[in-house]
């Protein structure tokens, strides 16, 4: 059938989507998300049908087309396609059979991974995926599939050092900025340490946000490789080197659900690792509320998934349960979580002590399994590292080479637009709220603006006398500062007791 | 916030949706799918958030509106709107429990379904709910739950007479139209038959669009009344009096995932005969491909589960196995399906005596059911009614009362693009694929042009010589016969062995 081209003047980013008027669908017995093929001249391409009640969006003998579309056509309003019909895309069928409780091979996933990656699924479609792994679970061999497919569609980097190592810590607690003081503590121990962080989903900060205070974390696959040649580390932000991008549209059905299937999540974590040709890996599972490891027990499975994940991936894990009942450092929010950071490096007074603490237990493990340090000495060696300024020195080389901002915690800067709590009596701060904590410091503008947040005073367990500050609240301006006051009186971010 | 209105020019005719630039919405710390509450001075509503990346589609400090929210604000192209986060329904918290296994109660499932209703779920909302009850599956007490909810979320037809008769066939077989024959023998005998029906969404025809060819089937409740005082009987299009809405919505989503939820099934069905206030509800399941019963195993297994699920909605349901391996009648397509039933009624020789023998059967068991023959009596009375003329009589005051177009056999007109299939050898029909003679009548444009279909000349288990006509396809014009004709080649039909 030909049709008239209406130019609907927006682009859908997404799967690629036309619109039919429901008379011409019928002529054509076409439904909704069915698949058309799409030709002008020698040009074509397929598309899923959404089918208009109306005439006003697209009059019947027209087919409205989105910007994505008009591009692979090279066409204009009013020029005439030809449309036919076409089968959908052999992942639904995979889809399907996991759906009935089928055990999906490592081809079936490739092919329904593949597809995401080229937005060739639509919402309901990658909906029912989600949700199929969700309630019917993942088999580890299922797992091992998804993993690999997800680092395959996207980018591998590649090096030539071994061993590589990597860390990561599973989200959920604010502060906790362990990455950015254990990976100079490492490279400065001679290993290599490519490392790709995220930015915050629905956190303060991510380690990406944070690290990009001090300098870019936006760089080129080429560059990296330099910067990995000269000083054995880097800490980037994964999404701009194409690592595991299925996982993007994935967490986009995830997220609106609240579904946090475990298979999915496993999987996501290990393909961007297996995407940086990790060889060591040690992963932070912090217990407690508002994390995704609310105890011992779910603690200790995670740990056990995790480990037959990575013999499977030939990735040495090591994982480490912590405490996760309150924020870990002082700042909440990029710039103050960079701050910490820097002070710790610095061997500066004013470094959390939690923070430094935590730090050192994660360097000295991998020290220790990747034979660098001898088992039990390598608490020592870490800690000669960063207290000798060689952890402090290897990080002002990483920050030249991914090209400086800010060098020196002096040159930190505080917006003035702040506001502090007191104690309304003297106790025990029985209490730090994850959860409220971070709202909070988002509703300042964390991490969007990356001066914003929150800067505790005292943490968890120390006492406090009436009046003493708590924390102080940091914002870009005084309005988002007066909806984080609001937001401070809606939760009970802090029980003194 | 405060932003202008773009005016989007489109309506959405589904959940109300407005899109703002994605700087605004991480400003906001706002998501894909949050919930907005949009106001303009006293006018408000809510909406689903969609984010734009490109200034293109939607600029910083503005929000893209379609027509049912510029319709709701009373807001035109340029209008400042306020919007602030809203809570999500609480439907959504029920669809997630049921994700993680959980029994839902009558109370939150009416909530899911009226959402439903309400146009108030996204499609990948929607989605895990029916994904979550095809992989978790459905006690009884969520599907009468789900009946009785899908029920009270539309209109109810509440009639003085009892009993109140129904009947349902699980589609699949073309042709197949009993109900037009059924029902004016109940009638006739004195039983109140307010019959709902639908239209065709992936046959050929559907009750309603069969009966519209002879008269109006969109008649108001008001007039329905007055038609049931006077006639006993109707038969008419289900769409057009709000019964069960939720069902369509749901329709949308199941079918481009080929998804078929037994729960959803029986509460769809039973729905549907809960809002007529049926009484006695007779069941055909035909048995054989292409159908949803695919063996006697299958058959059994929903026979029960129907009749568990009558007895707990206060209608007394019979299960009727039939053989569904081919079509029934020898018309397939609005008009040519009416054409059989009119030949039947008019106890013409024509009329196909398949047909005829299952519409008596069905009859005779609705009659036996409320009491109106004795046990073993039915299919005499049956008989009779339609051999005295008594069902033709009552069928032409029905078609009266519904606003008659055709009143007699020889009015109906075929079309004159036709094109014959003749036997390539001699022997005996083996199989008439149900699912091939479907899709080449939908192909030929059935159900919207009436005409359009296939007329057997020989069924299922006859004998026939070389060529000898098998059947002959009719189409609206040349340009669709020539597509079924290209179907016709790539699919096995009729089987001669």
């Amino acid at each position: 059938m030909k049709l008239l081209v209406k130019d609907m003047d927006i682009a859908t980013g997404d799967v690629r989507v036309v619109i039919i008027n429901e008379k011409d669908a019928a002529l054509l017995d076409l439904h909704h998300e069915d698949r058309l093929l799409i030709k002008k001249g020698k040009l074509k391409t397929t598309a899923v049908l959404d089918i208009a009640e109306s005439n006003k969006a697209v009059p019947q003998g027209h087919i409205g087309l989105f910007e994505e579309v008009l591009d692979a056509l090279n066409a204009k309003h009013n020029d005439a396609v030809e449309i036919t019909f076409t089968k959908k895309p052999i992942s639904i069928q995979y889809i399907r059979e996991k759906l009935e409780g089928k055990e999906l091979s490592y081809v079936e996933i490739y092919e329904i991974i593949n597809d995401i990656v080229q937005n060739k699924l639509t919402d309901i479609e990658l909906a029912s995926y989600v949700v199929a792994n969700y309630t019917r679970g993942m088999t580890m061999k299922e797992i091992v599939s998804l993993t690999k497919a997800m680092t395959e569609t996207g980018s591998v980097l590649k090096f030539k050092k071994k061993p590589i190592v990597d860390l990561h810590c599973i989200g959920g607690v604010p502060g906790n900025r362990t990455t950015m003081i254990v990976v100079p503590i490492l490279a400065a121990a001679g290993l290599t340490v490519p490392k790709t962080s995220s930015r915050a989903i629905t956190s303060p900060a991510g380690t990406a946000d944070t690290m990009e205070v001090l300098c870019d974390v936006t760089l080129s696959p080429k560059k990296l490789k330099q910067i990995l040649d000269k000083s054995n580390a880097f800490i980037i932000w994964g999404g701009a080197v194409n690592l595991a991008p299925a996982d993007e549209r994935i967490i986009k059905i995830e997220h609106p659900l609240s579904i946090d299937a475990e298979g999915q999540m496993l999987a996501s974590i290990m393909a961007k690792k297996a995407s940086v040709s990790a060889t060591h890996l040690l992963l932070d599972l912090p217990i407690g509320k508002g994390t995704k490891v609310y105890d011992v027990g779910c603690a200790k499975h995670l740990r056990a998934q995790f480990e037959n994940l990575g013999r499977e991936l030939g990735i040495i894990v090591y994982t480490m349960l912590s405490d996760g009942s309150a924020p870990i450092g002082n700042g909440i929010g990029p710039t103050l979580e960079a701050r910490d950071c820097l002070w710790i490096l610095e061997n500066d007074s004013l470094g959390p002590e939690d923070l430094r603490q935590k730090s050192i237990e994660m360097a000295a493990k991998l020290l220790e399994l990747t034979g660098l340090a001898t088992e039990g000495n390598g608490i020592v060696m870490a800690e000669s590292i960063l207290k000798s300024g060689a952890a402090h020195a290897k990080m002002m080389q990483m920050i030249d080479a991914q090209g400086a901002k800010i060098k020196n915690s002096n040159q930190i800067k505080l917006s003035n637009c702040k506001y502090t709590i007191h104690a309304k009596k003297t106790g025990i701060i029985t209490s730090i709220d994850n959860i409220a904590v971070a709202k909070i410091a988002r509703i300042a503008g964390a991490p969007r603006d990356a001066e914003a947040g929150i800067y505790l005073h005292k943490q968890k367990g120390t006492r406090v006398k009436k009046g003493e500050k708590i924390f102080t609240l940091y914002a870009k301006n005084s309005q988002k500062l007066a909806y984080a006051k609001e937001a401070i009186k809606q939760t009970t971010s802090v029980v003194i007791q």
